[in-house]
């Protein structure tokens, strides 16, 4: 009996973080976009891995050119911008069949000077990051936006009680806790053709704002409340995922020292972390596996 | 007509990064095991998320205390842990269905004192990290090793021509560069009860001898070769996944000072980078989507 | 002749990144202080090194155990939380005559929900970090105080001309150019118990509007107009020290491409880097090199 | 009364993280170098910064220039390369008195392929990286070798015990405990023209010698044993310091499972740290401060 021969599988490649600024200076008051672009080919690309054939392999460094150039006329918002690139890469060569485009873009803002935000300079503004990601396969596209670093605590309306215990379990029950997460949130919009600067704005305040909410029982209700709040207010979200850690705040305890400690000091720790992710989608909504394959675990 | 109701779509959770260090001290001679591990859990916790119902949520803390218990018989390989791990979860609620059970192992190796190995006194080595994971899926078992972080680099041997021009490439082909990459790789075991340790330290003399041999005609080439020379050496390894980034090296023109520069001074640049990722499998194989899920990207 | 014998020369010890949260919860609107603290005592510790004798060595989990009792009264401002904090090591160990103790510290702001900042659920905010130094020496104080990671760019009205040519000397001269830097700043106060918060948002008011401000013709010219205008504005600042890399934004060449580029399209590199630094005092001021020993580099 | 004038202090500016690989491939038997290089001039700047006059200015881009020019006849070790551009830069350019060379140097080791290593293909080895500093002060070459990230531990032979107790004292005596410690070290050099590369494999084999003997009463005692046996062993060296973190391994209480855990399972925590600093020195040797001043802390 032979052995089944090796072969190639699924494959990818292309330039990662390109660094673009765009500066409009159509007058004096500029503009800034700042982004961080990977574009990822995919296609018949068998020649280059078995062959040594290159004819097929638009150079990496093609690749990051395209998206120099693109930028000449404006970016816009990052999910557009990626559209476009994906549009230009599956129509200029034909083997291109699809691919994956993904986008970081940084937040800055005008310096307050003598009391009036500048014209032409910013400080780097917000914690938190923004993605876009943009998957082509053949005419179809996946569009995903999100955010990762949003750094969010509630000193209190926070517990965790009623949980199993077996021989492994040494953890007390709680009503009244810290909870501190990094938010990290990707959703897929079910349209095409939107706002996509709009948008983002709406889901990270509505995130927020649903995560000031009520009791948290456990960081998986809070999350999927968070989730469930973004489907609810925007209809143009199919679905939405998020990943959380549980950035545990240990109350210190005080009494070796003669002191009390009512939930006032607390050691926040680095590691080990609690870890919640989730999906939060519609009742009967088709899955998109291609839209999600190439993101690293939830988010 | 109503809206489709929001529901709770995939979902894990639970302890990420408990850094455990395992001292065998038998005899004089002490043996150092040193991992990070995260555990996740995966079946109905519907009620956590919808009804703050916390009855189902085996705690974050337990499952980072059963990696301590655990660990104190021994933790052999990172595979084999996990997988004792996963066993325990699943077996012991009956609402957890399956999981994600991962690792990072750090390599010791022991401190060279007045001309023998010392026998408590260890020092980091390697640069690259040991990577584990295993998938549980009801009975089902996926043993996915790895390392990431293994750099290496041909200072000749390595070309790129033959790629296609349209009106963004300006790259001049070449016959001669340096090839750098950080070879990240994840391969999954057919067979159970392997030797992982063994098998391991094979695995990556593979990838690197592979690297080293004959022309490389792009980073595409290099990576299918490597790729299959693990795949044509160890029947247990039913695929195998690679990301490996074009580390460019740049020869620097030093022409304007009068001096020549053949191949000799190079400025090695950090970003943008080309990102080249593929899967090299068997022809027939049936994928195995569920063991690849919770990777992040290719790798 | 003998060779001089082995001594110890000059020691510090303690804990380092303690990360301590103060809530206050007098009343429904709680507040936040959220420190990393570093405590390193200096004094008579021979015994340890030398002979094995640790009756001397306040322990470093003794010094972290102090760090949150001191908490639990409030922390107020990081200078008056580190003054605190000397005073009380100094004054309780005989042997312990000085010492250096470092703090960053993050910002938090109030979630905005429903139109209303809330009461006790908070968002990370900026994103530089406040620094805080204070260094004793018997019953002198140190106190230095500072920010790192402010990150600034200005699109125009920068330019570097009339730089000397060597054999080495490819720059073109420019006089309109990106600038842009991370803002890396210490201030030494000449004064003791000053309100250093209120002094913090001045001055790194001061640096930002400084920044804005005329045509800089190099970031020299730059970093010693904002040091200028903090210490010309507040007499409490004895000196200040800047250290800002000059991140370079290249203009890309779209010529080959067909398209012009009227400094609108900038490649942000991350390395090579400039790195400008350097201090703006006062004339005639005494040094205070005790005060700035224990910082790396300029900040 | 007038206020005092606001002046230009000490100041240094340049060219950061110069990333060289130098390929020597006189025959197939290649050789690889690669350094980080930052390069900083101090001077007669003070046009640059208070009268926008460059004159002065030799560019960073000028000085990223002249690293690569002199890495074409080689680099040999990094000091030597340092101490030529340290000669070049000061003498070149009249206003130039002094400055400050720095590198990282990272090691590659040959592929072992088919039983014998590698003409021309490499892997990135050790965990540590080696630095080197090189300060010029008019005729005056301070030389600066040193190594950081050297992660050693030892299982057993270290204690903590004897050391004082007050109110805030918590931590138990113990006679067993895992010492573990990332190395950080720098030492100076009195003589010139030395093997800076034999000395630096010397220095870096005694420190890990003499981390394994005997019995670790604290981890200063531990330090300060160290640091005599290198200047004990190498006449050529004036003095180090070393900065040592105590990296915290706790040991799992594991009774509430009904294990014991005698010494085997440990807990390795990220934050907070001991941290542990000194010089190591020669009875009645000068200081040399401007030597020490450009670096941050000890090392």
């Amino acid at each position: 009996m032979t052995e089944p021969a090796i072969v190639l599988g699924p494959n990818q490649y292309g330039k990662a973080e390109v660094r673009v600024v765009k500066v409009t200076r159509d007058d004096a008051r500029h503009e800034i976009e700042d982004l961080s672009v990977t574009s990822q080919l995919r296609g018949d690309f068998a020649g280059a891995h078995l062959e040594g054939d290159n004819s097929h392999v638009v150079a990496t460094d093609t690749q990051k050119n395209t998206v120099f150039a693109f930028a000449r006329a404006g970016i816009g918002s990052p999910e557009a911008f990626l559209l476009r690139l994906a549009d230009h890469f599956t129509s200029s060569f034909d083997w291109v069949t699809g691919g994956r485009w993904e986008a970081e873009s940084y937040a800055w803002q005008r310096i307050q000077a003598h009391g009036a935000p500048h014209d032409h300079s910013f400080v780097r503004s917000g914690q938190e990051t923004r993605t876009a990601l943009v998957v082509a396969e053949g005419a179809d596209r996946h569009v995903i936006a999100g955010l990762k670093g949003l750094t969010v605590l509630k000193t209190t309306q926070s517990g965790f009680e009623g949980f199993p215990r077996d021989r492994y379990t040494t953890l007390q029950e709680t009503g009244d806790r810290i909870l501190a997460t990094d938010v990290a949130a990707r959703w897929r919009y079910s349209d095409a053709a939107l706002d996509y600067d709009a948008l983002y704005d709406r889901v990270r305040g509505l995130l927020l704002e649903a995560f000031t909410e009520g009791y948290s029982a456990a960081l998986q209700a809070t999350l999927f409340d968070m989730g469930a709040r973004v489907l609810e207010e925007l209809p143009e979200i199919a679905e939405i995922r998020l990943s959380m850690p549980n950035k545990h705040h240990f109350v210190v305890d005080l009494s070796p020292f003669g002191l009390d400690n009512p939930n006032e000091v607390f050691y926040a720790a680095d590691r080990p972390y609690g870890l919640i992710e989730a999906a939060v989608t519609r009742e009967g909504l088709a899955p998109a596996p291609a839209a999600w394959e190439g993101i690293g675990g939830f988010c």
